[in-house]
């Protein structure tokens, strides 16, 4: 008998965002296994940290993309499908051997997840449940207060990794808008938000439901890089529609 | 002293999808509200019933909406204005009275819901807390195991409110899209995706991780209207891009 692999939302920070039906399947893992940047504990890993009360065993996957390498070339492809394919595999070994996983997903998994890319590898040949988690825009729009959509409102998630002209074609069709992704597109972000004239009511926010959480208008933003964990949320302010 | 609003999101269906937050602020509340349609439990409500430990004080409110009105006439505008305004007015006057008070909402609460309305009336002169849910899209993808967005790709929520060519001219623009608020809106929507070359892509699901469930192609369905808790999925099925 294989074991079942589940694929489990972690939310966006607060270990108390997380669903009870993560942290009754948590107390039942022996094996669990995360995403992680080199050197760090793991985002995913922190927030289940209360949950693990059997101690299981971690396997723990580092992503080996360094800021040298371009997304937009072959190269950076290549080594994300190397890399996902190792994890694939080890996580086959352990499902093999009849061993029931977790793998921990910050976020929602299926929403720009590296879950998706272990999913796909797997689902054909493996029982896998996954488990839906809080978003980061959903923990955001709910910690600002800030109703995000409304009645016939529509509701765009963009990747900042796009170019600059899509961003920008993009931007002028939308109503709300979730910009992800921010990280060193930061100064792309800023200049078609302005030639948008969507500057003014960008929000800013970083770790969200986080210890070093930081919310703040992006026209007073310093900074040219953001961390991986911000966002940029535009929303319409009318009434009633 | 005032007391505070908690407004609470209780996920898609399943109660199990609620999260720790929700659950430890439900086990506290003596005063709960929620909407609910004449003459039904409510969503929410129902939602909740295994968490409501202290069988708390019930404020219901009943949507006045029939389906005679069309959602674009002022008469619509101004029932439910009306009926929001009277919602927030009994609210407020428990928490004049130093009451702490839990507003149930299904999916997320800021992502369409009513609770907007009761949060925009409220958020000048009361503590309010709002605890994000898991919302239906969420829960439908996840359920599916349908990767929705991955990597540059961009996520459009779409209410089949929309007048058919504003559908037509946005479904254009889109990729991974998630049309909501189907129910009478069905035969436009199937029309707008058949138009669009998107109709065989699209997955229909209603009551999502509830007990009557039910998961087809919207090429299958046949029904010409679909009950309220319903949603089509089309999302981009291209590998690591």
């Amino acid at each position: 008998m294989k074991g079942t692999l589940f694929i489990i939302g972690m939310g966006p920070g607060d270990p108390e965002l997380i669903t009870k039906k993560a942290e009754n399947c948590l107390h039942t893992l022996s094996i669990i296994a995360y995403f992680c940047k080199k050197n760090e504990i793991g985002h995913a890993r922190q927030i289940a940290s209360p949950y693990l009360i059997k101690t299981p065993t971690e396997l723990r996957f580092e992503y080996p993309i360094t800021t040298e390498i371009s997304h937009h070339t072959a190269d950076y492809k290549k080594t994300l499908t190397d890399f996902y394919n190792y994890t694939a595999s080890v996580i086959q070994q352990h499902l093999d051997k009849g061993n029931d996983i977790g793998l921990l997903c910050e976020g929602d998994p299926l929403l720009y997840g590296s879950a998706i890319y272990i999913l796909e590898i797997l689902q054909k040949n493996y029982s896998i449940e996954i488990i839906p988690g809080i978003s980061a825009m959903s923990g955001c729009w709910n910690r600002l207060q800030l109703p995000i959509v409304r009645n016939h409102q529509t509701l765009t998630v963009l990747p900042a990794t796009l170019p600059l002209d899509v961003l920008l074609t993009k931007l002028k069709q939308c109503e709300a808008t979730v910009l992800m992704k921010i990280g060193r597109n930061l100064t792309k972000i800023k200049s078609a938000l302005k030639e948008t004239n969507l500057l003014e009511q960008a929000v800013y926010i970083e770790r969200v439901t986080q210890s070093k959480e930081r919310i703040l208008p992006l026209v007073q933003l310093q900074s040219e890089q953001a961390p991986y964990f911000s966002l940029i949320l535009i929303a319409r302010q009318d009434s009633l529609q």
